[in-house]
């Protein structure tokens, strides 16, 4: 094993000769950065991933726990002891947990809910019960309801129309939802619009029981009393500390009464495992819900309401708790005021192993290389910050309130910011912002794949090819095999990259590996060590890879002489964008139009079982047309200035590139590092300022699943027709003025070269 | 409510002034035609439906049973008393009945199957122990074996090519497939293909038990010990007794010896309920099986094989059986030697209430009504035969065997066969020749929807417009709104036109109501007067709509001047086989091309997951072009024909069509009655002679389900590209054979109204 480590050390150390350029260096620095680098990927080792995992996973580790705390201290004296000037920034957050949790079937028999995962005695910390948090849903609001239930699907507005048509409200009912399908903060949102009273969230074992697999501790799939804790908190509105909105939590911010904190639930919600869940799905009569609703329960699932009926009772704990940002700061040699910020958290649910230790763990051994090649000399030329925050988990709030805090600054000199979370066994994930799009498709292709010694790259390109249906839509096979860069996915929201991005409008990338190991440990006591080392990526090669993709992504942007964005693969997207968003108003409208006709053809009443109660729909008042030159002629303006940025790169990297080591600049970096903050608008998206980027953000109505061009796809998906038209003509504006801040950097670095 | 029927009656029997004209009348004919038919449909009653099902399902009436054939000779009683010339036709069929039936789990636990389906307290037919078949499959062959398990999900061909990629093969298993997917008989088939020593069935809670709904006796679906029962011979070879292909099964016909019977199954298989697969099932290990392979039961569907290791032994007694069919003769006025023949069958598995009664009452109530007709001195020009077919259930036996006996006769004379089987609540269901799609559309618009009161043929217009996702894809509406016509479906295989169509080519149609109601009692002990009274069309009115139905076509097909076929709508039709075959072949080459290029690239070895054992694909051979200009100049000319058809017609039909009622047609009508069989190829299909017809034929591995073209699409299917091309040959001749048929009946039609 020995001997073949050396071998592979020994070919990824070895630069060869005919590698292609690297974006944004000379050729006299590109090949020192290809040895930096290399030396960089042979550092981290899998051994102390897997000590820093058993380590860091002993115990439970949630935010205002005692081992949350011994752990930033933990990752502090390392990050001390490797060398790095390192400090732990302090915040004070609201975080409520379980007084009273209550849930019984009261009729038509009674059950009462366990609300408790059992110890597994192969699994030594599963039975660490007194330092557990409770299984329980943070910033649910408390209540105590007793009311009748209905089944809802996933709960998102789609599920709610259907109930609709079959004639089922949820008015004063407590609303069974399934997790999955959308962020599960959105469930309580939408079951209180609609007038539920209470909410329960279930994990049906179809999803990530022993329908995909075998259960836990047989495999890695959700056992029956097995919950998924989690923020239902209104994060789509603004994540971070409910009483400090677009400020830092520090001891002396102003905050909100709790009273008037909007992302805290309506109506009290609890998540329940599918041992808790059966009883009260079995006891439900009414419409048999339609074939995509159906779990994998042994019953007939059916919507209600009723008889079946629940008592929910919800008490928390309102307290203020410490969170322990971990920061470590490398400063910069030519560029100290360009930040290249790097990021994952710490805290978990329980024991956390998977969520977020398996992504820690790489990161620390990224910040352990670049200790270690700072002393063998390297010099990076922009300033490189560190961060593992605490306080992810019940929603972003240790990366929220760092970003709020240093907001100023941030804006002024971050250029990028780097997160990764959660790791596994199989494909790169990539996703971000697309003006890093060529940039980390750069990376990719220099990391080693550990099973199939392929490029990452490459494998990922080849899976696109073979399709595999566990992994999205069937593949465009001419792009995957024809487009020189893979396309890479935008960001929602779900980690700490949203502050960033969303908030302060910093280019983002948001890095892991997955695909391949599938489970149902999500959120529960059971993400620990054992699960991790028997389930996912049990030799910790992935993690190895995940800090060589990401520490070699930090070491590029750090050293390069000129920041490697690009336009034409930004603009290429953004003509994506623009054509969805038209082909939505079209589609919306047309389906408008339609269901009108048939409604007129008496089709909805003819096709109504007399046994069976149907609502038919109503008819709707015809959508406008919208005016969608603002948004073609703000794209047309990109296309122009993205071809002459490329224009004055290609003169730059003439002759070998040289003229980038002759060149000064510092004005053109400067403005590469601010571009991404020209998709800020200053008053945010519509009814959520906190939201100030025009290109991306997580749906109002999804909370983790990205919606693009948010203000105008969402007006569109509301029927909002004229917000559409006017947030047409301000993205559309926004794009012109990215347009002129292209050109002027694109001026900047011709004269720059010359 | 006697009220309210009386004014239903006295709209039905008013004739509007401004009805359309109909085809094939004159004017003069038509008005008194219509009067006719509305007084016919008067007739039908939902109560004597309701009696005759009682009456008939009251025992067990399988093929041998006392009750089969007290069936028949009550059946023929009731047509005698009427005043019809009927009398029963006999045969001996070999059906086999079960003399052994074990299974038992024998490793890595024990487990014997109890194979029994209990009685329901509340369902009086339910106990009748004594005289129910026990669970099999009919025409599985004797055998003891013990083996490993493999799950197969449906058992069709595309399942076996994903356990050859995933390394599991059923070489020396014991296979289990779920019911679904394909017919039954399909099943032991493709499994012997590939080695398998046995084959399963099991009904999965997911399709007819407690997923769609509640089960039986408090719901339509399948409770845990129901079985469906069912024939698993090789239809798609021949149907009818295994031992007299081609000939009628009479007393003194020749027989093959039963070994040399090509449609008894190669290796033993027996149907299982869900209650005794699931422990089958759970000890099942190796790869968890694909998400679309997971049915409804508590347990992670693994594919084996083994370590679950069974024995499953049958036997049979394989005795000559009786066949008691009972034919109706209704002698022609005008033209006796063309037929109009019309069947529905009277055996049942047991108790055989919905699968087969609820089509024989409707049947039974249509003969009475025509038998009221003929007192009151309606005189059909044509012949008509009602047929009521033993022996459906173990292979179409009564019908085939009566058509093979007839075969010269009913090649000379039947014009039409029209089907029906189960029937149910719900939208009308219209499947055939296509020469017949443009009269049955005709039909369907006058006969009233008992629920919405729409014309059947709007409610199912609107149906398909609005498209319910229980009823097929979605819908492409422009069609279903602008086409004058609504498109039938085209026949495979399941009742007993199959004779009539495929192998003797006559026009066929299968008529019957359903969409509304689900269930899962079909083939078991509890499909039953009792089930069918609680959960389908408890109050027979959709029997009566179906006798209204089959009846007025039956009406007006006999007294017709000219037979009503069209080529139009047939041509449409066979343009898109044309275009949906040559799309087969290109669609089919490009997969192979592409697929040995991922190979080529490497694609499959680099997302094969190293914990996963996977079997990577092989590259094929790349397809030839074929050559489809036969096909599309058969086409052609029968677009050129077709015009020339209608043009005549157009002719004949104007001056309110008083040229058809002067017109000597005889010779016509003779050319119309047998041009059907036009289609018909001496030597049958490759491989499966007894197949005649070359448009439509059951598939050779979907069984009940249409091959259309089935030459041509099956040689694409199986790559045979050489056989493609001499069957595109040979169809093209069809099509051109077709084509002079059709101009040679235009030409005579031109001459008889001039």
């Amino acid at each position: 094993m020995a001997v073949l480590l050396l071998l592979f050390l020994s070919v990824s150390l070895a630069v060869p000769a005919d590698l292609p350029a690297l974006r944004g260096f000379s050729n006299e620095t590109a090949a020192s950065e290809r040895d930096w680098e290399a030396k960089f990927r042979a550092i981290p080792d899998p051994a102390n991933l897997r000590a820093y995992m058993q380590h860091l996973s002993a115990r439970p580790h949630h935010v205002g726990s005692p081992y949350d705390k011994a752990n930033a201290e933990w990752l502090l004296a390392r990050f001390q002891e490797w060398g790095l000037d390192a400090h732990i920034e302090s915040f004070d957050v609201l975080f409520p947990t379980p007084k009273v949790r209550q849930l019984e079937l009261v009729a038509p028999t009674h059950f009462t809910a366990k609300l408790q995962e059992p110890t597994v005695p192969e699994d030594p910390t599963s039975g660490q019960h007194d330092e557990q948090l409770p299984t329980y849903n943070a910033y649910s609001t408390d209540g105590d309801v007793t009311a009748a239930l209905v089944y809802v699907n996933y709960g998102v507005p789609d599920d709610y129309e259907a109930l609709e048509r079959a004639g089922v409200s949820v008015k004063g009912a407590i609303v069974m939802a399934r997790y999955g399908g959308s962020w599960r903060g959105i469930k309580p949102k939408v079951a209180a619009e609609h007038g539920a009273v209470g909410c329960l969230i279930f994990s049906d074992p179809k999803d990530d029981g022993y329908n995909p697999g075998e259960v836990f501790p047989n495999g890695p799939y959700r056992p029956k009393d097995g919950v998924q804790r989690g923020s239902v908190m209104d994060m789509p509105v603004y994540p971070g500390d409910p009483l400090t909105p677009g400020v830092g939590a520090t001891k002396d911010a102003k905050r909100l009464p709790i009273g008037q904190a909007v992302t805290i639930t309506k109506i009290p919600v609890m998540p329940i495992s599918y041992a808790d869940a059966e009883p009260l799905l079995a006891a439900m009569e009414g419409p048999v819900a339609p074939a995509g609703w159906r779990g994998g329960l042994p019953i007939t699932y059916r919507l209600g309401p009723g008889p079946a009926k629940a008592h929910l009772k919800l008490q928390f704990n309102w307290d203020l708790k410490p969170l322990y940002d971990v920061i470590v700061r490398i400063p910069g040699s030519v560029y100290p005021d360009e930040w290249i910020v790097r990021g994952n958290h710490h805290d978990g649910w329980v024991n956390g192993a998977e969520d977020p230790l398996s992504g820690t763990g790489p990161e620390l051994e990224e910040a352990r290389a670049l200790a270690a090649l700072l002393k063998q000399g390297w010099k990076p030329k922009r300033t490189i910050i560190y961060c593992v925050w605490d306080g992810e988990e019940p929603g972003l709030l240790g990366s929220t309130e760092w970003a709020e805090t240093h907001a100023d600054e941030l804006k002024e000199k971050a250029a990028v910011y780097l997160n990764s979370d959660g790791n596994g066994r199989g494909y790169l994930g990539m996703e971000g912002s697309h003006t890093l799009e060529k940039f980390i498709n750069g990376v990719a292709r220099d990391i080693d794949d550990p099973e199939t010694h392929l490029s990452v790259w490459k494998r990922l390109q080849l899976h696109q090819l073979a399709g595999n249906s566990n992994f999205g839509p069937p593949p465009d096979r001419t792009e995957a095999r024809n487009r020189p860069d893979l396309r890479i996915g935008a960001l929602g929201s779900g980690s700490d990259y949203t502050a960033f991005l969303d908030h302060l409008g910093i280019a983002s990338l948001d890095i892991g590996f997955g695909g391949e190991d599938g489970g149902g440990i999500y959120h529960s006591i059971y993400d620990d060590f054992y699960w991790y080392t028997h389930f996912s990526d049990t030799d910790f090669v992935y993690g190895r890879a995940l800090a060589q993709t990401v520490g070699t992504a930090v070491l590029r942007l750090a050293d390069a002489e000129l920041l490697p964005f690009d336009f034409d693969d930004f603009t290429d997207t953004i003509h994506r964008y623009v054509d969805e968003v038209e082909k939505l108003a079209k589609d919306k409208r047309e389906q408008i139009v339609e269901r009108n006709r048939l409604i007129e053809e008496g089709a909805f009443q003819a096709i109504a079982d007399p046994r069976i109660k149907t609502v038919p729909p109503s008819k709707e008042p015809e959508p406008p047309f919208l005016n969608f030159a603002p948004l073609d002629n703000g794209l047309a303006a990109l296309q122009r200035t993205t071809a002459l940025y490329d224009r004055a790169l290609t003169e730059a990297g003439q002759n070998g590139g040289s003229a980038l080591a002759r060149a000064e600049l510092r004005d053109v970096n400067q403005r590469l590092t601010r571009l991404e903050r020209v998709f800020l608008v200053g008053d945010g998206l519509p009814n959520r300022p906190w939201f100030e980027h025009q290109i991306y953000a997580p749906g109002f109505y999804t909370g983790y699943g990205v919606k693009t061009l948010p203000g105008v796809r969402e007006a569109i998906e509301q029927k909002e027709w004229k917000l559409a038209q006017e947030q047409i003509e301000r993205v559309g504006k926004v794009f012109e003025n990215a347009g002129e801040a292209i050109q002027g950097t694109a001026a900047d670095l011709t004269k720059a070269v010359k």
